[in-house]
């Protein structure tokens, strides 16, 4: 057994929403312990989601749908589940009093399509909705249950937890809870953590360990299932420990944390203040740094010399370094760091320059090429990254890029 | 016949991550006049995969995947389309020779892993990967068409429109097509722009006339649907035509033109060079400028000031002001802005400053207080704020509010 989530209308067919209800119910599910196998979205068309509802009967214990029972012609939704279970619409004589109680609360005139949400496939409870007129509903069946909430997020989120929830919580198959930790590695590909990680992905079960990449980040889910948080927690524990011990080098971060968060933390805890001197990232460490509350605690600038011009006047970059080795070179990279330490008295200077395209790339320095350099009252560093992708994904790696450079220096790991 | 969408991923069965590549799909196939009547999610699992393809296949004409063709264990895509179709996968040679060049390139070591995502199956065409190392692939079977794209957007958005789209245009059954066309406005609210096209929202079905609201912009989008582009075109050209003479004074950029792409375009055309000095915005508004390609044609630098005695040091601003005003004013905001422009040589400056919050509000100066200022040669404007939300949000509204204010500047709108 197992649940499908159902979310019916066409303008998700179309594109012209992001289906956020499907995540919500299912990150819900999987933390009250029922195992979701399909997604499926439907249009407006009772009938469509009448073939597709009997599909999923012949494969589902439990289908939660959203969408579909406003008072339109196109919510459509009572309809197909009725003819999905060969049954008709009735009127909900409670649902139908709640929603002219609510019409005539807000002072809108009361208009026949009201009524129609009140009506409900025969033989299911209506669901009350605290916040909007039209009704869910909930109907068994062979041992099958649909259940189907409004789709204003703000109106199905309370209905599902105050009608919804104690249902699911008393169904005799419910697995257990799923709790997920999520640790987030930088300077490491997909690739080759999994391989540092491959004994204990292929023999875990629970929890389970998945690999996700994106942008030059590597994040490991660790998925526990458990009778509650408690054993859940214990569970996740030591295979945390595990893989710290493994890749702890790379880890910048956990759950929700990115690396700005942890980087600001690194910089408060050893009360030093940075500054940051971006000229192909453009700003956006700055931004990514000022977006945590309580930057101004160790930020104290971050300057991007777009120009050649305000490099020299502004930073101090030397005219002769940038006509010998070019704006892009190892070189400006250390003065520009360097230079940002010393004009605002930081402890830390961190500079960043590359070519984030489309244009500019030659042969010896193509689109892609981006020095990242530290420096520090006992150390300097510089790095060379060659990056793919479009001009916000070449921004996007080159910060990361940097911030993780900085980490590691902040965590003594550069000699 | 019909398209339908399918994302597969455990993690989007888990609510861990919002399915935005479904949107992003449904929404070009209806551009390009693909009839999607449903959209399919499944885990991880081949066996799953291939028995919901089974039943899509008696009901679509065509299937577009996204997710499961990394390196892993768990990328099972490609398995589950050949279990589907009854075949099995094969070594596609040119895709196995790109994977490693391009693994190599990066400077990571070649594993095996990386190999297994050049198997397809057998009969398919692989589609090539601009931007990561898995192929997509296209197999075409009694009629019906399977096409698998890689789940992250930044590779599987390059690859549709590259390899898919052709082949989508070239479908015999491709019906009308549905166009929009999205109008952006800022410095009036969702309610008051709507006043100013009531009638024209309520009397048009075709286009239709959809508003829109997102933290200080209001997209208002007309929907066309049409025969052809051509059709679509002339039956909104005359609706825009009439937004714009009842709005146009706020309107900041059209389609994706983002209003940091509309003040770059009008720094250009006038030959103007600008500079900026952020405090609340902490280098938002330099990072929006600088992912405009072409840029540095008109962005001379960006100094984020976070600490004041950095305002005084590098911009300028006198020590005197800040004490007597404090940071966040409309004196500081004006010295900013002029001392940037001081010492960078720019002809435009400007500068914000305010709280981002959560902390540092006071009764006086409030969470949310920002100050904008614009100094150029002839003109000297300050404007001040009052936004709510977090801090991310605040910064994103003063952005916005500083990018809207240099716009009206050089559009002449400021007497």
């Amino acid at each position: 057994m197992g649940a499908e989530i159902y979310s019916v209308g066409t303008e998700l067919l179309l594109g012209q929403i992001i289906d956020t209800n499907a995540a919500f119910l299912a990150q819900r599910l999987s933390q009250i312990g029922i195992d979701c196998f399909h997604k499926t979205t439907v249009g407006d068309n009772p009938r469509r989601l009448a073939e597709a509802l009997r599909i999923s009967l012949s494969r589902a214990g439990l289908i939660i749908s959203t969408g579909g029972l406003g008072p339109t012609e196109d919510d459509i939704t009572a309809a197909g589940v009725a003819e999905a279970l060969g049954t008709d619409l009735v009127l909900d004589e409670p649902s139908a009093e709640a929603i002219v109680r609510t019409v005539l609360q807000r002072g809108f005139p009361l208009l026949p399509s009201h009524r129609k949400q009140a009506f409900i496939p025969r033989g299911s409870r209506a669901l009350p909705n605290s916040v909007g007129t039209a009704p869910g509903f909930l109907i068994e069946k062979d041992n099958r249950a649909i259940i189907a909430l409004p789709g204003p997020p703000a109106e199905m989120q309370p209905m599902f937890e105050e009608s919804v929830v104690p249902y699911l919580r008393a169904l005799p198959w419910r697995a257990g809870i799923i709790k997920s930790r999520v640790l987030r590695f930088m300077g490491i590909g997909e690739s080759m953590l999994e391989e540092k990680l491959k004994d204990l992905i292929t023999a875990q079960t629970n929890p389970t360990i998945a690999p996700l990449a994106s942008h030059g980040e590597v994040k490991i889910r660790v998925t526990a299932r458990a009778a509650d948080e408690a054993q859940a927690v214990s569970l996740i524990a030591p295979v945390e420990a595990e893989i710290r011990k493994r890749a702890g080098g790379f880890l910048v971060g956990v759950d929700e944390e990115e690396i700005q968060a942890t980087v600001g933390r690194l910089l408060r805890d050893r009360g030093l203040k940075l500054a940051l001197a971006e000229s192909c990232t453009g700003g956006l460490i700055t931004h990514r740094l000022t977006n945590i509350p309580g930057a101004s605690d160790y930020l104290l600038a971050g300057l991007v010399c777009y120009d050649n011009s305000v490099k020299v006047a502004l930073l101090g970059v030397k005219q002769e370094t940038l006509d010998a080795q070019g704006a892009v070179s190892r070189e400006v990279a250390l003065e520009m760091a360097a230079g940002v330490r010393k004009i605002t008295g930081a402890a830390i200077g961190i500079s960043t320059t590359g070519i984030a395209g489309p244009g500019g790339g030659t042969a010896a320095k193509p689109v892609g090429l981006v020095y990242v350099a530290v420096s520090g009252a006992q150390q300097e560093v510089c790095e060379e990254y060659r990056f793919r992708g479009d001009r916000e994904l070449i921004k996007l790696q080159a910060a990361n890029a940097a911030l993780n450079l900085l980490r590691r220096m902040l965590e003594g790991q550069i000699k």
